[in-house]
């Protein structure tokens, strides 16, 4: 008998009628023997319908107040679901992030876990009751508030619920049937990956793909929890990820795939005196105003001592980055802050870049053969990420898929709707 | 200054706007010089939309999941309502019942408060804040699960907290403007009164009017808080329930108002052997189907030595009721269960009444002057009522309160939607 954590999505919860159909696929995995510990996300537009109301009585809310009010949306689909499944012949109890233990950070809206003491879960499963767990969200250890996790709270409630109860395999279930070796709605021929080792998902992850949030991933690793990918959609066993790069015998070691990540804009500051300082100020401006920055670019300074600096951020954060950096041009003597939203990142991720020089040689002769001009390129040991025009991402992610002869033979399968 | 709890109910609540309206009224109270709490039920039809989702999961769905789902409507308004306080230039919090301390028992739907401590309540109003918090729930002293309060769970919520903090008073916000002295949708010159004591208050909810639950009277009495109906959309200081019947000189003591209520069936058990144990048997079996009897009329036997035995019940007990007698009818041997749901109850209160004999002579005369016919009549130190049939009923109000003057000069003002 092992113990399941599976989480649901969102779309997978959008009605009463997939409600029950994924608490058809709960108790089916409660009857075939396992204990069993599910996170709903909210149902599908709640979160939207919460976050228009807010904004209608205040254009910017309280941050406490927000947790407050969208916590309410886990609370309804995991009573929901637990409600379906005693309807279908097994028994379950829902709990929300602060019952069943999840100890947070006091930030508002960003907070992170610092503890699950899961002891009303593991109580209810013990009873040989299915517990349900509000995803997203948790309980603050200094202020006793409710508290929301950011971008892909949920993924990382069911991973850190899975590490705390030594569970055997974490299921994150959404439209999508696996992580494949490219986005399969751009490469027809794009495969589907049977395992993937931790950190290649991580930089999957951080180059754009959207299968899994980074955070979930990261605490995977730290915890040595398995985590597969499934679609709610089907029975097909998903891509597992776990193990290391580092178990991976170099001979062996592949190259597993491409991303690409439409979310991010470029900025460049011209013109900066090139001293000691300068690229730190505007880097620390940026920092200041709780900007990620990306990939970054600084030309070699020309005769007039000057110089360009260039970086990437999300297009989210470009306008305040840009507002930022106005605001210390008179202080910097710099000629210009220069915005370009009409770039696009592609990343080839594999553990075998390690041991093959020639990747690199490779990776850029096949951009060039579909007339693609890099502009900035940033590598870590087993990646290699290149920015580029935002309307050759396609070609790019093609050119690239082929050169490293990344397919397989069946036309990939895409579900509608799919691409999270 | 003062600690003001107030509570606003769902159709206040119903859209960002009433919202917005509402967090005005409280900012004022609050600017005002006072300290405040406010209790806000779910926005209007919430409760009836999440409950019609559990249908579509569940036709019976567990009672703890029903309340893990239905405090997510109180948590949502809450949050919104501080929302919008914060955008006014105020601040508030908003709680959970159980974050504010209010502990139940383990009846799940039907929770009754065993305790309120309030401390965090209490630490908002310190700090300056105004406090929130969601009404009709709170936290099992036993199991820790969440609890809903049953029907008027969300007055009671007020009342008890104006009692654990000392309140001043508790103030419930409707769409009607107070007390009448009868529904001024039936009686034209209806009149507000200004002040009521809590036994007729108690009388005239028992009685069929809605405009405060019973327990949530009773709660106040108990503890010494002064209630004050108002309306949420003007400023007219309303009707204050406080002090006893007691501190009335007889000689002043009035009769009060009319109430009515066309939510009771009869059902009359014929033919009933007359022995010791019958109707013992019957009520008995009544009660084990957890259903509340109101009004009861025995007939003397006839010469057959059998007897029919009539009580009242809430109709949506009819059918649970019928079947359970029907049960036990060859038990007892009685002839027939009837079932007749097109009664009405009608009602006197006022403390005048302990010390004018004639006011039940006066009551039965005014109605036998409409051509009303009394079919059971049950009274109180301080109330008489009457069951009589259902389509008499408007009639009946009307012609006890013109016998007993208690109308005002003024037209009673009728707002839309109102009645509760």
């Amino acid at each position: 008998m092992a113990l399941v954590v599976q989480k649901y999505g969102g779309s997978s919860l959008e009605s009463a009628d997939r409600i029950k159909r994924v608490a058809e696929r709960i108790v089916a995995t409660r009857k075939a023997g396992n204990d069993v510990v599910v996170v709903c996300s909210a149902m599908g537009d709640t979160t939207d319908e919460l976050l228009d109301l807010a904004q209608q009585v205040n254009p910017v809310p309280p941050e406490r107040e927000m947790d407050m009010l969208l916590t309410a949306g886990e609370r309804i689909s995991n009573a929901l679901v637990a409600m379906a499944i005693s309807a279908q012949g097994a028994e379950a109890w829902s709990f929300t992030g602060s019952q069943a233990g999840v100890v947070t950070t006091s930030v508002h809206g960003n907070a992170r876990i610092i503890d699950v003491t899961p002891s009303r879960v593991t109580e209810a499963l013990e009873q040989g009751y299915i517990a349900l767990v509000a995803g997203f969200q948790g309980v603050s250890q200094d202020t006793k508030d409710i508290t929301t996790l950011g971008r892909g709270g949920s993924d990382t409630t069911a991973v850190a619920l899975a590490a705390a109860l030594n569970a055997d395999v974490c299921e994150i279930y959404s439209d999508v049937d696996g992580v494949y070796t490219a986005d399969p709605r751009i490469v027809s021929n794009a495969r589907k990956l049977d395992t993937i080792p931790y950190e290649e998902m991580l930089e999957l992850a951080a180059s754009g793909s959207k299968i899994l949030h980074l955070r979930s991933v990261e605490y995977a690793r730290r915890y040595g929890v398995p985590i597969r990918v499934r679609s709610s959609y089907s029975d097909k066993p998903g891509t597992t990820v776990t193990g290391s790069i580092e178990e991976i015998p170099v001979e062996q070691a592949l190259i597993t795939g491409v991303a690409h990540d439409r979310s991010e804009a470029k900025i460049t500051v011209t013109g900066v005196p090139d001293h000691a300082g300068a690229a730190a100020r505007i880097f620390r401006v940026v920092a200041d105003a709780e900007i990620d920055i990306d990939m970054v670019l600084q030309n070699i300074s020309d005769t007039a001592g000057r110089t360009d600096i260039t970086f990437t951020l999300s297009k989210a954060n470009g306008p305040k980055a840009v507002s930022e950096l106005e605001k210390i041009k008179e202080e910097l003597d710099f000629s210009a802050v220069l915005y370009d939203d009409h770039v696009g990142k592609v990343s080839l991720v594999g553990a075998g870049m390690r041991s093959h020089p020639g990747v690199t040689a490779a990776f850029c002769e096949a951009l060039a053969k579909v007339g693609v001009n890099i502009e900035i390129i940033n590598t870590s040991e087993i990646r290699i990420s290149v920015l580029i025009r935002d309307e050759q991402l396609d070609d790019a992610v093609r050119a690239i898929h082929e050169a490293f002869e990344l397919g397989g033979d069946e036309e990939a399968v895409v579900y509608a709707g799919s691409g999270r």
